[in-house]
């Protein structure tokens, strides 16, 4: 057995990003920048009012003065020519000013009669007025390559006048259920058999991890079914297999793989649920064996198949974020293997965050991990803890899972 | 001006759940339940093996006794006879337990030879096997209407039998942009005029909050556009605009959509950036007018859009989530208008998160809102807070924008 840490930094190895594509601003959020946004422009491009009001010379804008109105400066529609002495340019917030002005009166400190403007409240220079550039300049580094891009950066993209962008192209993970006892919701379930959930779980998961999963048919346990599909999944960047990985098991896939070029890199991890799992490379597509129980194989993939999504879309890779909170129950000493307990969170009387176990911890309850809202990490070896230590968990909702 | 809280409670006041809609399985994550899934069978269908061994009868698998091997019941084969006195099937995870047998000698506690199992480790009566129905039983209400589905929910589905999910339909989200003065990226941009950012920004956000965005056409500011684009959005399920809400703008919005059947509401909030909102009825269409400015638009989003998406999908509205932590810098005593600083997050030296606004704050600056991790809230009147105090903040990522 391998540990956890030894395991996903294996796994994490050998994967590359993948290759960049151009996708329209509109396709741009959640996807991971391949190439930085310079500003294509400046903003705002010119010296701009922040306010509606006037534009005027501040030199002659005192107290009591009286300007006379020459046009106006909307936002849009610069005022063609210069401000001269004693006038003024009605303006509105985003308006250009006008050459000659140098602050803005406000609306609200102004009275306009007769193509008089009146100054009810002396202007300050420069007051009012965003500067030329005051966001951002022409050739400017606006987002950095490897930025997830959000709703603002979409936006800001789009104000330095991007319509385009560069991203990486999403992972796309083949996923390929096997076992002889499972069948699709909704299909006949063969005697003694059960509903396959691996598929489409795994599936979702790949979708809040950024990438494009591609469910292959179920290959029953039989060696030519799972080297057909492992075949189509050739086209793939990640080929995760549920089932078909514990003793016994592992070496019909092994075996039924090894012909069309499969090479091992390990099974084993010390962690629960999910000991048993398969790394290898089938060609030049990296194999993530996952257990076939559902727990199991969910878990895995927090561990390593989320993480290897990111280090796919040119994301640091690494363990899932985890927060400290407090235990609701006691918790035993644990053994040599990793462990994740699946928690409901709530609060404690003094308002600080507990996370407690259920009560059950059996891999195979899929509805527990489904009402779990944290994992509660244990190491190795980790000493008990009384209920109300701190320990380290991940939040599931933090993984958008 | 209306309180931010006040105007929140309002718009979402008036909003209703969209209907449902079916879907397959694989299109159910992140969506909303409008109907509970409720199990079609049970789980596991009988007493299952936890681990590989043999099934046996503990009666008779003391240490040391020898049972004679009559055949096997791997995952999805279950074994067809019964179990007799001194016999033993060989069975693997997820095999059903024959009748007969009511224990798991684990294969690491037996020596198979000759036809025979040796036992080297008494067996405990039901040790190692999952009953039936340990996880869910037929007719059970595994996930309840209203939860935005997780993937782990979409694998409890799965394993529930249900290939169709009936989901509230995603918000359809019309979003258009006003103003003579503005271009999409990549088009001839107006003398004067700047590049437009809000209708992308707002997609991505609708995006974000679950929902469907349409992008309309941008809208010159002239009466007959604005009618003919808002006309347009008659189909969505809210009609949401940029620009057009200022001083004197206003005018020309309502104008224009008076005689379409326009209803104001309001247009004035007590927050900061972002005072001058529209809200109002266009039909039977919501209008939600933002400002024009991309900062205040966003944030004004953040308040109110991506809580009205999540009542427009069957989840509860209200303020966005927020969290406690340190301000990197002492703040001043606030006015009247509830305001939203733009932060960095960082760790201090006792590794307590802390929020550090920037320097400046804006309304026009982007390149800062993209930037920025967190929002700082201050209520209005809020006094003056040292450096280090606790504030109450929004972190963006936790909204997915």
């Amino acid at each position: 057995m391998i540990p956890l840490e030894e395991a996903r930094a294996r796994i994490l190895g050998a994967l590359t990003p993948t290759p960049v594509e151009t996708v329209p601003l509109s396709a741009g959020w959640g996807r991971v920048l391949a190439r930085p946004v310079l500003a294509r422009l400046t903003q705002p491009p010119a010296d701009v009012s922040a306010m509606d009001g006037y534009a005027v010379c501040a030199a002659d804008a005192g107290l009591g003065a009286k300007l006379t109105l020459i046009g106006a400066a909307p936002a849009g529609h610069p005022f063609p020519g210069t401000l001269g002495p004693g006038q003024a340019v009605r303006i509105f917030t985003g308006g250009f000013v006008p050459p000659g002005a140098d602050g803005i009166l406000l609306q609200e400190d102004a009275t306009e009669a007769d193509g008089l403007v009146e100054v009810r409240e002396a202007v300050q220079p420069k007051r009012w007025i965003r500067r030329q550039g005051l966001d951002f300049a022409i050739g400017e580094v606006l987002i950095e390559a490897g930025r997830k891009l959000t709703a603002r950066d979409v936006g800001l993209a789009a104000a330095a006048n991007h319509p385009w962008l560069h991203v990486h192209r999403r992972p796309r993970i083949g996923i390929l259920a096997t076992g002889d006892e499972i069948a699709l919701p909704g299909e006949p379930i063969p005697a003694g058999g059960i509903v396959s959930s691996n598929a489409h779980a795994l599936a979702a998961l790949v979708h809040a991890g950024g990438g494009e999963p591609v469910v292959l048919p179920i290959a029953p346990d039989d060696r030519d079914a799972i080297a057909a599909a492992a075949a189509a999944a050739q086209s793939c960047d990640m080929l995760v297999t549920t089932g078909g990985a514990s003793v016994g098991e592992h070496d019909l896939v092994q075996k039924a793989l090894g012909p069309e070029g499969f090479a091992l890199d390990f099974w084993k991890i010390a962690m629960r649920p999910g000991k048993p799992l398969i790394w290898g490379r089938l060609g030049r597509t990296p194999v993530l064996g996952l257990p076939g129980n559902p727990v199991s194989a969910l878990i895995c993939a927090v561990q390593f198949l989320l993480p290897g999504l990111a280090v796919m879309q040119g994301l640091p890779g690494g363990a899932p974020p985890t927060v400290r909170l407090r235990t609701g129950a006691a918790l035993p000493a644990n053994d040599k293997r990793f462990d994740h307990l699946r928690s409901s969170l709530g609060t404690d009387a003094s308002g600080q965050r507990i996370a407690t176990p259920f009560a059950m911890q059996d891999s195979s309850m899929l509805k527990t991990l489904a009402r779990a809202e944290a994992l509660i990490l244990r190491a190795p070896f980790a000493e008990a803890v009384a209920e109300g230590a701190e320990v380290e968990a991940i939040l599931l909702a933090d993984l958008g899972i």
